[in-house]
């Protein structure tokens, strides 16, 4: 037995150690590939300790020993550690409107398995829905077994209202409500031994903005999830802003036409029932399953009704997304989801009515970006905040 | 000199000893009038290192011994401590469309100067408007000194965006743009020893309304400042949520009706053209300076115009709040300002836009309540924010 044992360290010890392991990881993660030198000078603990805490991580796959060295200035060569890929993988998965998505990754941040399928979740009913995502994680997790990964949690991103339970209490789009999605697809699953959570999926794609793509650039930011809904997804000083009870960020439902068109919510002149992509694909003369690509395509190509339409849609996105910022004052606004292939012909629109609408504009207006993830920001999210547990503590990895 | 003295102290020790000093001053506030035994338990500080704090806290009239004895188990009896009123007073000042107005708090929160005056400050210029307040302000000042008060610092409120440096960048509704206000303030004060802060007023209004008003009930909600414009301050977790750069809070310019009314900011349909105290009173049939009691008394005789016109504010209020609370998903919702004295006449239309439009209203609609402190909100919010300084550090009123 190697020195810190689970088995043989006291409980009270157990515990420090155990944050310990989570503090060194995380160091790691923050700053790179290091020595174990320079882990316990950073981080303050002694040389012994981090020694046999790198160790450990070693053991378990978070960290693994790089090939390179880095001479230390006396005594042994000081072998660098960096994140270990073979550990353990967070699996996010997605149900959107249109589509199902699976993705698994590991701690450096590699993809170890994906799939999606197109789908009109609208037309079919619920249990068919998730007895075909649990089939899709079903898949995936045969194939990380079969690979040696373990998996230390699924998040699902849903298209609507999510409680903290995990309750999709509304989502509009598919005409669902109260569904328990976590307890359905671990039922389907046969009971995991990790846990899953749900999440909205708007809050998920600004996750993975935030840490992985546009909104890296910025500290407060509001991620626009454009598809058959819009969602948002907001942060504040680097962190997800979800509210009181986690329903914010619903800027689909901002009213900018109070006598409006109804809209799937009930209410009337929602930012939905002008700027979602029905709405766009409807206006530009297209088929109602045409798609952001085939919107795109038409633009692109000149086309007078597409480019008009996406005009009009920036327009009154950027009314909703001015009201935004006179009260969240962002430095930044990510054009996401679908919309991100379309955010070239809805920018100029958009930003005409930031500089118009937000009292602040003279002096600081919000910089409008296209999503660097695009469609796959959700479930990117939702794989990388399954893994935000082993952050926390790396030692849960022993007990999977 | 008393042990502690910080003339006879080294540096790096009076450094841990001044932190010291508002680590005991803070409980004190937090938690009530309490022995001394009671604070080196409840601190973690060993009884000897409290004595010599809550020493010199009682020589700076910060906190003072009671008279009501409370017995310790053994020994000699132990005299409680409480915060004191004579040290030190914090002065708040406002600059609002129709009135200015001063206020001086001790740090028990007892006023101990107050005076304020309407005045139409659209009609005159700003130098005429600063005078008048440093003037205002120098009364107080001098009044506070001839009873033995320090002021540790001054804050004044202001109806617009005030950025990082104080500079006032624009207040819509007074005309103003890029004013310095502390800096002129200061002059005019002829340099005081203390600092004097800028923030806008709604901000304020939300700090008091937390700290001592109806915002008590809510760790998460949305102060409305009604009058001549609409201000918001936005509360999240217990703090004031000012944005990238302090600009948020804007709830007058957000938009409701995006081809309405010219508003003073320039653009079209903000929250302001339909809900601000002048278009109120114009559609009652009122005189433009007839005010909110003169409304809010044609509203309780049952006058049809003033209760159609209050109505229709708090529809149009509601559609703006419920764009607030779909972003913010707030507990809850307190209408201040002169609104607080019409909040009767506003409600219900404002909540029933929000339980229409509040896509999670179903299981989390916010509560609306009126403020509790009305048109003091904001310069009760300036007094109490320029004590803050005190309890981070409370020895620098050694050096006032």
């Amino acid at each position: 037995m190697t020195r810190g044992d689970p088995r043989t360290t006291p409980a009270n010890q157990r515990s420090v150690r155990r944050h310990n392991l989570g503090v060194v990881l995380r160091h790691v993660a923050d700053r790179g590939r290091r020595s174990r030198a320079a882990i316990a000078q950073e981080t303050g603990l002694n040389k012994t300790t981090v020694s046999s805490l790198v160790g450990e991580l070693v053991e378990l796959g978070l960290l693994r020993e790089t090939e390179i060295e880095l001479r230390g200035t006396v005594g042994r060569p000081a072998l660098p550690v960096e994140l270990g890929g073979e550990g353990v993988t967070g699996l996010g998965l997605e149900i959107g409107v249109e589509h199902l998505a699976v993705r698994a990754v590991d701690l450096t941040g590699a993809r170890r398995h994906q799939s999606s399928v197109a789908r009109d979740n609208r037309a079919r009913p619920l249990e068919a829905v998730l007895d075909e995502l649990a089939q899709l994680a079903g898949d995936a997790l045969a194939e990380l077994r079969v690979n040696g990964m373990q998996t230390a949690g699924a998040v699902v991103g849903l298209p609507g209202l999510v409680n903290s339970d995990g309750c999709l209490l509304v989502a509009p789009n598919l005409g669902w409500t109260d569904v328990y999605v976590p307890d359905l697809l671990g039922e389907r699953l046969g009971g995991p031994a990790f846990p899953i959570r749900a999440e909205n999926e708007a809050n998920l794609g600004a996750l993975a903005e935030l840490w992985q793509g546009a909104g890296r650039h910025f500290r407060n930011f509001i991620y626009i999830a454009g598809d058959l809904g819009i969602g948002a997804g907001i942060v504040v000083e680097g962190e997800l802003f979800r509210g009181a009870h986690g329903f914010g960020g619903e800027l689909g439902h901002v009213t900018v036409d109070p006598e409006g068109d109804l809209c799937a919510c009930g209410n009337r002149g929602c930012v939905e029932t002008r700027v979602a992509l029905s709405v766009l694909l409807r206006t530009a003369g297209l088929e109602p399953h045409a798609g952001a690509d085939q919107l795109a395509e038409r633009a692109q190509a000149g086309d007078e009704p597409a480019i008009a339409a996406l005009a009009d849609a920036g327009r009154w996105l950027g009314i909703g997304v001015a009201s935004a910022a006179n009260l969240l004052n962002p430095d930044g606004v990510v054009i996401g989801g679908c919309f991100a292939r379309l955010a070239q012909w809805l920018t100029p629109g958009l930003e005409r009515e930031l500089a118009d609408r937000v009292l602040s504009a003279e002096w600081d207006v919000p910089r409008v970006v296209g999503s660097e993830l695009g469609d796959e920001a959700a479930v990117r999210g939702a794989a990388a905040a399954a893994l935000r547990r082993v952050f926390a503590d790396p030692a849960l990895v022993a007990e999977l």
